[in-house]
């Protein structure tokens, strides 16, 4: 009955409420689409100076891990959403209950969040993974290194909480595993990878269709294990392109995903694909879909929470994006810094998310350029990257 | 000594403040681009339930043509742009005597808002546009043509106050010129045309740098006088694409523009181009380089009016704009009938404006559908058109 109502009501310029927790630059991103087709939103953020503070029709600041506070937030919503994963899993289930279409599923948003029972998914449904183990707490993982159940390098990694790099640790010495902490983690077996590829499925909230996104290539910079550079189309062979699409699709169909969720993915150097991890909401390796695809994730992830058909994943260009991140040793009011020399250069777009400060590392915005090829863009990809410095002002 | 301050001031994340006049769709689609560059805006409209209300850094409700509203309004701007031209040129002109830079400039608005000494700066700078003759009242225009000066059918155009549509008029018949008017008007001779090609042309607010778009097709619907389709690339030989761009440069030069202006040429049956009209500011023409072309119109008047380096306005794909209008009978709160049929479609996006009610012929939103070529994007183009319909819920 549910579902009926939802595909009765129309949902432009009319009173169908979308709600969205998390009010950062995915959110923010995602306003621009629902402005484009006079969507209803309202929008949860813990800061008054979230990026998401203009272009929603309401903003609340509260806490997205306070259960009263996401229950009465979202409680004259038609449909959830998320663009971060850390929010109240049993707000959602209760919303859910409710009668309230909530996407991501209260159920798979649980299991990903979880580092741990997202790799037990994959394993239990032989979705290609690094192997792994899990443990109760680092001493444990210590001891499986000590007794030669893991080769260094190996991976640790915190079963909850960790983001953008954090909660991640390269192990290369047993002695890297000497900090305390007492919360569940995993050890993963370190995949000897030629390049990070990223794949993005959406899927209509009927589960009635889906779209598979190109392939994507993510190339890491080494100190900050932050995305240097994402290019489109992915360098890989014409089954490798497939086969990625395939495992993506069978990941997304495999959690019951509804909207998108961004499939990453190792391309060994044995060839094979290994699924990494996984988001369920646009992604940073989806940003360059806006000036290069057919239908961006942005209104692919509206589409498919609407229930509306899904758009085309075709690329219009080939395009590279390139993360605009706080300059190390800057702390303070923003500046970006030369972004009108990079201007100079055909197809290049930046994107500013609107934070009033930088910080090292801190992800300010980002850049995307579009060319003919592949080659064209990254070659101004790399000076674009040289030129912009986001800076304290 | 006011440019040298304007390029030094960053615009990205800070307090330099953007003002625009009018709140309508051309406004809501530049906030679009002022989000993404994080720069602050203020927009100024009569209507409180103007597309612009949301999205913007503060929204002023008041009169356009009111001068202390207009100057109070931009009191505190560094840049100040229209997306109308029906403002109080005054305080345009004050606000620049102020050290404001204004753009368009106040003097090239005041000729533009005049069909009439708009036509005679075609004329005395040899630009080509249709033989006309320029009254002060209609019983003066209807003696001129009893006096046999014009061929029927012409064109009667008011030279104040005409907008989509409104203030322009065929006359068939002596008698069509029957009607009480004691304002400024021109007779114009009717050109026998193809069809209507529109080409924008952005210039750096420094007026060093010009961009030219390709030209597009507008073709008419014949009862509303309003534009049913725009094509492109517009359906032209290479020399009359490239005629076509060199004129309307060449308006842009002679009229001292700066931002975007967007020229209306009629590609004459005689194989010859006549410039129309003009507008200077983003474009119904241009709607379609959102999807379509490297750099959008609106991001390019960002551009240009911040006095930053243009972008590329190559086009991606080929593409076509559907605009959608109010059903003729139809009037009340708006709903947009079948619009998830359009979305069936691969390459079709909806732009829904945000306007509450729906009126016969009014602009509620618009339809961009791209595709690998032209053929392609009108095919689906006609279906899209015939499947929508913008009625009374």
């Amino acid at each position: 009955m549910r579902q009926i109502g939802l595909a009765m009501k129309t949902k432009f310029s009319s009173d169908f409420k979308l709600a969205v927790l998390g009010g950062g630059q995915l959110g923010k991103m995602l306003l621009y689409e629902t402005r484009k087709w006079d969507v209803y939103t309202k929008v949860l953020d813990p800061s008054s100076e979230a990026p998401c503070r203009m272009a929603c029709n309401e903003f609340v600041r509260g806490d997205l891990n306070d259960y009263d506070t996401v229950m009465n937030f979202a409680s004259d919503a038609d449909v959830v959403t998320i663009e971060i994963e850390h929010v109240n899993v049993q707000a959602l289930r209760d919303l859910k209950a409710a009668g309230k279409a909530v996407h991501p599923d209260p159920e798979m948003l649980a299991v990903i969040k979880n580092k741990a029972r997202q790799k037990e998914l994959y394993q239990k449904n032989q979705l290609p993974t690094a192997s792994f183990e899990v443990f109760t707490n680092v001493a444990e993982a210590k001891k499986a290194v000590e007794d030669g159940r893991f080769y260094l390098p190996c991976v640790w990694k915190s079963a909850e909480g960790g983001y953008d790099g954090k909660g991640v640790k390269m192990i290369r010495a047993i002695a890297d595993l000497d900090f305390e902490t007492h919360s569940e983690c995993l050890l993963e077996e370190k995949v000897d990878f030629a390049h990070e590829i990223g794949v993005i499925v959406a899927t209509r909230a009927d589960q009635k269709q889906t779209a598979v996104y190109p392939p994507v290539e993510m190339d890491f910079h080494p100190e900050a294990n932050l995305v240097e550079y994402v290019i489109s189309p992915a360098n890989l062979t014409e089954d490798q392109y497939s086969e990625a699409q395939t495992i993506a699709q069978n990941v997304a169909q495999t959690m019951g995903s509804t909207g998108l969720l961004a499939v990453e993915l190792f391309l060994g150097k044995d060839g094979h694909l290994y699924v990494n991890e996984v988001a369920p909401r646009p992604h940073n390796s989806g940003h360059l879909t806006i000036e290069n695809n057919y239908t961006n994730q942005f209104e692919q992830h509206l589409r498919a929470i609407l229930n509306l058909p899904l758009g085309s994943t075709e690329e219009k260009t080939a395009g590279v994006m390139v993360n605009l991140v706080g300059a190390e040793g800057e702390n303070g009011p923003v500046e970006y810094k030369h972004i009108e020399k990079a201007l100079e250069m055909p197809g290049v777009t930046p994107h500013i998310y609107g934070k009033a400060e930088t910080r090292p590392w801190r992800k300010m915005g980002h850049v995307t350029i579009i060319g003919p090829d592949r080659e064209e863009a990254m070659r101004k990809a790399v000076i674009a990257k040289d030129i912009i410095r986001v800076q304290r002002r």
